[in-house]
């Protein structure tokens, strides 16, 4: 995490621990009561972690810092001090009538006099990696393993290979070295958990002695089953910590619930947990469906028995992506940010079961959308190297619920022109399937955020089966989709211009869908210069990117007129925008509409070809030769302070928007390297740099992986699984342009 | 709600609304975000609810006041007068970074027009009665139905009649009253769900047609099959309100949903609603269970389609619980108390299904343990009115996997004598069942709150399985239970004495469970008045109760040998607690251990003979005439300010403590009105309005009924199921000892 410019070194951020398709996440990193078992949320579960060890001379206990702490010790000893009547109240009920601790039962709280304290910043270091986030504080070390592996297609039906990847669970380690010690130390790894519906319990009955655990009604758990390990409930950690009597340790009502250990003097122990996630039953509306992972274990029980039984293996598993990224040779900071994106990946994974099959859904961060269709057109590199069937599952889902066949118009006219195929810009959101041919998020009579993005999805459904198609040779799936890949065609040139010879390869026209108002671009929070998508050089990129790909696959399919016609829709859409380069050595974010933004995303659609068996599309001397002089040429002039550098060196995807986004910046990164042959050195190293900044702000670091950065600061797209654009960074410079991980 | 003393007249106080059996709520009445489509919670849902209707003049739209108004409306125009720039950044990120509004999904909100405002507080009036909740705003009127009826024990297997009992919904109906009116006015029922895991959704296409419907999840929903209603959702209210194009009513991201109505001018429209509840797969653990009413609807489609179409039978059987509390002739400030009880009491109550046979679970309010034995023991009379096999249901429950058999003590000392069966305070806490023979809430080692219970709850089993049985006479359960009465009456006289001889019916050791602890009474956050359990003069009138009743019971069993010792401890007890009346005319809450506190508890065990057929015990001129003469002198001088009542009269439990628990005056009220014959009178008057005064406070009032009330203000046991005690006062002076309602 060394870079140029880089200033922060802020190791109290927040980063995602997920299994594959859980939808949950065990967040951890930032300060106070911020991390947590979540399950289907779009934030941290914002509960406290205790994960600690008694101090030497055992007069204390001391955490990392994952926990709110009380707030004045002081408050104690008043209560003492109080007269005898205020004290039974202060005793009884500590809330204040009216007050916000509505949520805490009254009449049991009491202060403790055990002592349990973060270790402090200076004793405190991590090392986070794509599988791995290490801690080391004091004696105490904490490994956390996630998973990042290949999932095989289910409908292959290895069930036990399928159990390794789909477990619902993540794997820790806890070292408790007592070698220095004189005393028998305590060591405890709990959680206060923040369901609303269920209370805490211990596991050890439901589990019949196979391991000790704690969790939270049926959805969350921690599980060992090293020896001595000591199942604890109580009102608090201290309570916990100082309890005497074994037999209070069961005590029903305490809403923190730990896993105790104890280390004798002398010795160095490492124990194994599995923090486990699980929710039975039919999980959605809309559609009705299940988690994958119920099909393979019954309950948590199971799924912790599972994790425990496999820990070797399971955690091995995630050594093995650390090692995957970090053979690369990135740069630290390129390193991080593509470990910490694929941590915020994998928490919004989703494996569902319904009646209809299976369903792959990758929910969208804080705002849980569910496969929102711009999203997967750039997780799309990610999901072809780790599970390309996936891929072929959301593309199915889009063709066979959520696409729509629609009109189109002119800007200002009520004429309608046929229009065709399009699809949705998402398939539901939070858990509720949106009805069949509409999405969550798209709205009529708007110009901007919330308005349809009709083309945009078209393009992408488009980008996505190409690459899917190149990259698998799947037969079956061109077969089945070979007559929507041809309605996808057609709408495309429909949207372009009714009338064949005025084309240009551009967006010409709007939905009908819109109801008067104007398509949008995935830059939904973007100003025009990405936000619209008619005659959007960004849109243009993607759109020759599909003519050239259709020019391929049609002509591969014994489809020539279509592969003509797709070739010169390519050439056309090429030539339109290269005509647009102005003196000032950049194209016009929008072509003939009066607008003068600046934007780097002009050379997104280059990525396209690279995977689409298309890659001498990309040649510099070849057919696109001047297309592809002219984004460079782009390139060179918008990359400059004031354009689109912010003034720390940090990429600005609009000249006239402060909001850019990370996702879009990897990617671009990658094209402006590898395809364009950008120079890096400094200057790329300072735009890395700035960009680990942004991730590691003080504050906004409780966000996890997040996308939008407006002036710098996270402010969008937060806790987000978009970031693995930056997985093609490892392909850089090898000429390579196979998506198959084996 | 007119008493002699009464100052309050708070009509905003929450009230709940709930399905029999689904632990589920609708919760109402309090101003702001504080009511709500509750499941399984320990409190209000705390989201906005929003009922209303445009204003007369269309120019606005008025709401009974359960929404959280917009801060200040010139926040809304000072975004316009920011800088670009600062604007752009309000517009997309209303949340300070870092701030509190964590949950709320960023880039998205932007200011209203629409002005929603509340109703003016004069301009409202409420009525609570025990089935219907009504509300009068303008020209709205809104009436919940909350359903209280007898329920079929479901192993009779009508389905019918247990769909009707039992569907997971309450009813309301909205009267729009345009007849005054020159502009069509559109009304609204909606809310904003608080559910974490999941989005709110329209059910129109889940319900194929048949209804209109919003909801959040599968979890809560609000359906009306009326002509014209139209399904909506939106960011906020206003958005829908204001919003013009009919395909963005279907917004998926929308967190807000409502029903829209219109009513054309001249005409008055009633639309009736299903406020529905829905949890399906299995929702406890320890042992896994799932809601009843599962098995009677698939999803909550099915109950709101059920409700709607039954609505008039379902909400006409709501205003016979009108009639049946109303017509009983109580006070309006009594009538108000136990409807406002029953309510609550409905709230908490659950019906679950498990391999193991049905399970009828009355969570404890706030606390949401389950099945509280000593709250069971209150609940009795109200259950056994309604649905008396649910009582047979709990009594089994603890038998089977909540009794166990411990060893007893004299207090300070090591020797352990026998002890014998007993049972656990509770089964479990907010859906984890316990262990067995284990309760949540039960530690050792201590004398205070969370201590064991184990005499108090073997005195309340048996209590209850002796009601029980008097009043059903149901031959399987005796033939069933017998052995288990007859080692619990054996375990009462080991906990009196090891000696028979130095028997005098009272508890005199306590069990090894609480590991050099003592014992403690379901008072357990009073002090030692009647918080402690060995020598308490309230547990000795339960001993005294459970001997009369066993006296009895052995009898007609042919057990002359147990009936005569059981007679002869009753005779013991008597006698022990009549000779500690003191020459202060009371008698001391702790016999023979230098207590002097007085307690009003001391009649409470008075209650069990009237119901087990024991009425002759209670004949004043009978057996027990010195026993009965020493309540009635120790009531006279302990009901005096000062000591056992508030300077305004309300009753307190206890001299020494200003902790008074409102479901237990409610119990010892009647004991002491139709047993000890108290007359009532304005000083029973002023006690009724300080009790409802207690429950109107302006702002605790928003934890609907609540049980503990420290010094006047509720503290402790909120919404709570307990007060249903007050059922009792139907009963006042009819001579009839059946607790059968046809």
């Amino acid at each position: 995490m060394k870079g140029v410019a880089k200033s922060v070194n802020n190791i109290f951020y927040n980063a995602q621990h997920s299994p594959i398709g859980a939808f949950a996440s065990f967040t951890l990193g930032f300060r106070g009561k911020n991390g947590g078992l979540g399950l289907e949320l779009g934030k941290p579960a914002d509960h406290n972690v205790f994960i600690g060890l008694q101090s030497r001379d055992g007069g204390c206990y001391e955490a990392l810092p994952f926990f709110e702490q009380v707030e004045d010790a002081s408050a104690r000893y008043d209560v003492e001090k109080l007269d005898k009547r205020e004290a039974e109240f202060q005793e009884v009920f500590p809330t204040a009538p009216g007050g916000n601790d509505r949520d805490k039962p009254s009449g049991w709280f009491r202060p403790s006099d055990t002592v349990l304290a973060p270790f402090r910043d200076e004793q405190i270091s991590r090392e986070l990696k794509a599988g791995t986030d290490t801690w080391q504080a004091g004696d105490l070390t904490l490994r956390i393993y996630s998973p990042v592996r290949s999932v095989p297609d289910p409908a292959a039906g290895d069930r036990e290979a399928l159990k390794a990847a789909l477990v619902p669970a993540v794997f820790v380690q806890l070292t408790l070295d007592n070698t220095q010690g004189t005393l028998a130390r305590k060591g405890f790894f709990g959680y206060e958990g923040s369901d609303p519906y269920a209370s805490m319990r211990r596991l050890s009955d439901t589990a019949e002695g196979r391991f000790a655990g704690i969790g939270q009604g049926r959805l969350t758990a921690i599980a060992c089953k090293d020896e001595g390990v000591v199942e604890a409930l109580g009102f608090t950690m201290e309570k916990i910590l100082e309890e005497g009597l074994a037999h209070n340790l069961a005590f029903g009502l305490g809403g923190t619930g730990a896993l105790l250990m104890e280390v004798a003097p002398g010795e160095c122990r490492t124990f194994s947990f599995a923090v486990c996630f699980y929710r039975g039953g039919i999980v959605t509306s809309g559609i009705d469906a299940s988690y994958y992972y119920t099909s393979l274990f019954a309950n948590i029980e199971e799924a912790a028995d599972y994790s425990l039984q496999h820990f070797g293996e399971l955690s091995e598993s995630c050594c093995e992506a650390d090692e995957w990224v970090g053979s690369a040779g990135l740069s630290s900071d390129q390193s991080f940010m593509l470990a910490h994106a694929i941590h915020s990946y994998y928490g919004s994974t989703q494996l569902l079961l319904a009646e209809e099959g299976l369903l792959w859904i990758v929910n969208e961060g804080e705002y849980r959308m569910m496969n929102t269709l711009d999203l997967t057109a750039d997780q799309l590199f990610y999901e072809m190297l780790l599970h390309p069937w996936t891929v072929r599952n959301e593309l199915e889902l889009f063709v066979s619920r959520y696409s729509y066949r629609d009109q189109v118009r002119f800007p200002g006219e009520l004429q309608e022109y046929p229009g065709g195929l399009a699809f949705t810009h998402d398939v539901g959101v939070a858990n509720v399937f949106s009805r069949p041919q509409y999405s969550a998020y798209e709205m009529a009579g708007l110009d901007e955020c919330f308005s349809y993005m009709s083309h945009e999805e078209l393009v992408n459904w488009l980008c996505c089966a190409l690459v899917y198609i190149e990259q698998t040779g799947d037969r079956a799936f061109i077969d089945q989709m070979l007559p929507v890949i041809r309605d996808c065609f057609s709408s495309m040139l429909n949207r372009d211009h009714p009338e064949a010879d005025k084309r240009n390869g551009l967006m010409g026209l709007d939905s009908t869908r819109t109801e008067g108002g104007a398509e949008i671009t995935t830059y939904d929070s973007l100003d025009v210069s990405l936000g619209q998508s008619r005659n959007n050089i960004y849109l243009a990129g993607k759109c020759w990117a599909a003519y050239v790909a259709l020019e391929r696959l049609f002509a591969k399919e014994g489809l020539a007129e279509l592969s003509a016609e797709a070739g010169g829709q390519a050439d056309q859409c090429a030539a339109a925008v290269t005509a647009a380069l102005n003196d000032k050595g950049y194209i016009p974010a929008i072509i003939g509409e009066d607008n003068d933004s600046q934007i780097i995303p002009a050379i997104e659609g280059l990525v396209f070809p690279y995977f689409t068996g298309c890659a001498e599309a990309l040649d510099r001397k070849g057919r696109f030769a001047g297309y592809l002089e002219a984004l460079r040429t782009h390139l060179d002039t918008v990359l400059v302070p004031g354009t689109c550098l912010f003034e720390d060196g940090a990429w600005k995807l609009s000249s006239t928007s402060s909001n850019s986004w990370l996702s879009k910046i990897y990617l671009s990164q990658f094209i402006a390297r590898e395809i364009l042959e950008l120079p890096w050195g400094d200057k790329g190293a300072a735009a890395d740099a700035a960009h680990v900044n942004w991730l590691l702000h003080p504050e906004l670091s409780y966000w996890c992986w997040s996308d939008q950065i407006l002036n710098g600061l996270i402010g969008g797209s937060k806790y987000y699984p978009r970031g693995v654009t930056a997985i093609l960074w490892l392909l850089e410079g090898k000429g390579e342009h196979r998506l198959v991980r084996i």
